[in-house]
């Protein structure tokens, strides 16, 4: 990984959402950016204002002199910026014409439309910002929820870095003494160094596991959880929907890259980002659902993560019910039985043998008792031990993941091929293996490839 | 007007559009901004800083000193500033949660959550623009194409301002005559006082009454043609569609307000933002709209100022050919005979009976023949005589055009009343009521409840 600015060319790129709002910005950045927006920019000499200044004017189309928009023009030097390069921010009055021809006008005076996270890419390459914290811009821009984004801005500081870090530090320091009996055979110290060797093995590996089982907790508040409500019809689904909806928790988010497609719902409860699969269903009224039927429900339950089925208990079981029930047996579930204001009409008895008490909970959501409880119960389901911990450092990310389960399986065998008797030589090369893989989490030794590939997942202007 | 800077409160909003992107901007105006931001920021001791820098630090809840995002922030003292108050632009990670995030802080902190529009209302208010400037902003905002943009970018730069300072200038100088007249009725000069009267009057409805016409225009640019395809199954209305779609050149915007309901689709056809018209049966297969049938058309034909109807000139007219043509004979509409790659079986003579041959063009879209003379007919239909005068003034907003009839009216009184021969006293009252009307165009004459109004129509943040 390099540490001082490379060499590149000037990008841009619209570096706000796209549409409709008070102010846009374009952003430029490469050692022409500077050349580049004089050309377009009437006002102060942008070449000779102090770095860090923002400058009032216009950007003109320098062919006939016609106005393009009233900017105000931030101009950052290099190596203090986002990317450790000379970058320039032009805030202009927004909307989709003028903030796209302003685009153009810096492209056909030399900029190169950056590819998406590409910005990031460079603050990466040039050494501002490791792996884990791009990766953690990615998530503070995607998160859902507080708690995720909390556990992003923990990330963006380095504090998994830093983690990281030390591990790596332990291996080295152990590989270190490796070498040094390699090179000295004639101190007979095998037996210290394996002894050694196992000790950090499972040190590393003990570190590791505790990461690894923040990871479930991670995903979902990086992702949300994917979360269907279920039930026969009039049971109570769409007051549920509204009640968790209603509470100015919704999130409504556009799938990446496209404007007119899907949209995700997403509800907060208690920092548990549920993600509502077929909500369509629900916001429909209870009538047209059931013209759908179960078989809607049972594709529903097999994309969910979390099933919240409603039941009725002011009416006895019907084989609808009993349907639901035995279609959800297998996941993770939470039953509410709804309409608690209703007389009792559920045999409990019965109902106990199809579902363990634990999965039970009992609600009138017309009158909001129990839905508190039915909150907490879904946060307890997800966040059990660590929910006042605010600055656990989490891991959020597949690619973190995978490494560090590749990193955990180097060290079994280290600990496995000492156990063999393997000479320390054979050892020491899972060691390694164990601290490159540890390295590719921060981007200390990655590959090429897996870096484009991580930073085409960024948003366009990142 | 006020005309230096009024005592307000402090305001805050998220000025970026909503959704995911790169950067998203927290503004804050007022004279507390600074105090403000120096409670919820870690970094240089922003109240000591230069005017007009950007910098660095990290938004943190004082509470619990958490970091909340890592930020750039920009000062921006007054009286050089978009409200002519202390502005202050958080620049943060993008994201939904995090701006929200920072949004509450700042209000916990002493912020009040601005009103759509209010900081570009603090601009008017406090005299730096005036109000078809403030107008110009949102126009430049929901521009649909480079024209109508430069239009608003003229007039931001104060060009229709500066033609209606003009006219009322000149109206005063002749109501100062009229004054000097009534105060010293010993001199007799009734008779030039009311020849000067008319003079002035009709010079000034000339004025306006070229100003109006280009309001057509200006109406189309800023608001769009809402424009209609149609034409019986398999003529080529989706390929026409796709065609006009396919050059880069369709805008899809949300309908202000709304994340998830209609989205209104724009296609730039040398300069005139066309409106398309329910796109939803063109875009699905012919087959379908076929068993949507004519009555679907009839209700596009009747929300439409403009039809595009199809014909396809390899067979004879059919019946239901003849219905659309009757259906748009009303309705400015250009007939398009599709096909030509195919031999022609239309009676032309008998088409014109129905149709005036200026109507008519011939294309084959297949072939992309005609396509561009389509094209020009559409732009001639509405840009004839102007298309090239860049920098004209163009009126593109119904409450100035209102205005504009208005003072017209009064000015058609002037006249006649001199006509008539009634006192110069009382035609004076009409010269008068034109002179208001004209300066409520540019807000020096404008009611609040008009200013209120008239911002509200803004998008949150500007």
């Amino acid at each position: 990984m390099p540490t001082k600015v490379t060499e590149f060319d000037t990008i841009t790129a619209i570096s706000t959402p796209p549409g409709e709002g008070a102010i846009s910005i374009v952003r430029l950045s490469g050692d022409e950016s500077l050349a580049i927006i004089q050309r377009v920019f009437k006002g102060k000499d942008l070449t000779q204002v102090a770095s860090h200044t923002i400058n009032y004017g216009h950007i003109i189309n320098p062919e006939d002199q016609a106005i393009v928009d009233e900017v105000m023009v931030s101009v950052m030097r290099a190596p203090k910026t986002f990317t450790r390069e000379d970058v320039i921010e032009i805030n202009c009055h927004g909307g989709i014409v003028a903030t796209n021809r302003i685009l153009q006008l810096l492209m056909s005076y030399g900029a190169r439309m950056a590819e998406p996270g590409e910005f990031t890419k460079r603050a990466f390459l040039n050494g501002r910002i490791d792996l884990t914290q791009a990766e953690s811009v990615m998530d503070l821009i995607r998160a859902k929820t507080d708690r995720a984004m909390q556990v992003a801005v923990d990330q963006l500081d380095g504090s998994l870095t830093h983690l990281i870090k030390n591990l790596r530090q332990e291996i080295l320091e152990v590989l270190a003494q490796v070498e040094v009996n390699i090179d000295y055979p004639e101190y007979d110290t095998d037996e210290m160094t394996t002894k050694l060797l196992l000790e950090k093995a499972q040190l590393v590996q003990g570190r590791i596991a505790e990461l690894l089982q923040t990871a479930q907790q991670g995903k979902v508040l990086r992702e949300g959880l994917a979360t269907a409500i279920v039930g026969r019809p009039n049971v109570g689904k769409s007051s549920l929907l509204n009640h968790l909806l209603h509470e100015d928790k919704a999130i409504v988010t556009d799938v990446a890259g496209t404007t007119r497609d899907v949209l995700e719902e997403y509800v907060n409860v208690r920092g548990v980002p549920l993600k509502l699969v077929d909500t369509a269903g629900i916001h429909e009224t209870d009538d047209k659902v059931e013209k759908i039927g179960v078989a809607r429900s049972r594709a529903a339950i097999i994309k969910a993560d979390l099933i919240l089925l409603v039941l009725d208990q002011s009416e006895p079981l019907t084989v609808e019910d009993r349907e639901l029930l035995e279609a959800t047996a297998d996941k993770k579930r939470i039953i509410i039985l709804n309409k608690t204001d209703l007389t009792n009409q559920i045999d409990r008895a019965e109902l106990l043998t199809l579902v363990s008490e634990s999965e039970l909970i009992q609600t009138s959501i017309l009158t909001s008792d129990g839905v508190t409880d039915l909150e907490n119960k879904i946060a307890k389901l997800f966040f059990g031990g660590i929910e006042n911990s605010q600055s656990t450092v989490m891991i959020t990310n597949a690619r973190q993941i995978g490494l560090l389960n590749q990193a955990q399986q180097s060290l079994t065998e280290v600990i496995s091929g000492i156990a063999a008797g393997m000479p320390v030589d054979l050892v020491q090369i899972d060691m390694t293996n164990c601290w490159d893989q540890l390295g590719e989490i921060t981007g200390d030794s990655a590959p090429d490839e897996l870096i484009t590939e991580l930073f085409s997942q960024f948003c366009l202007g990142k």
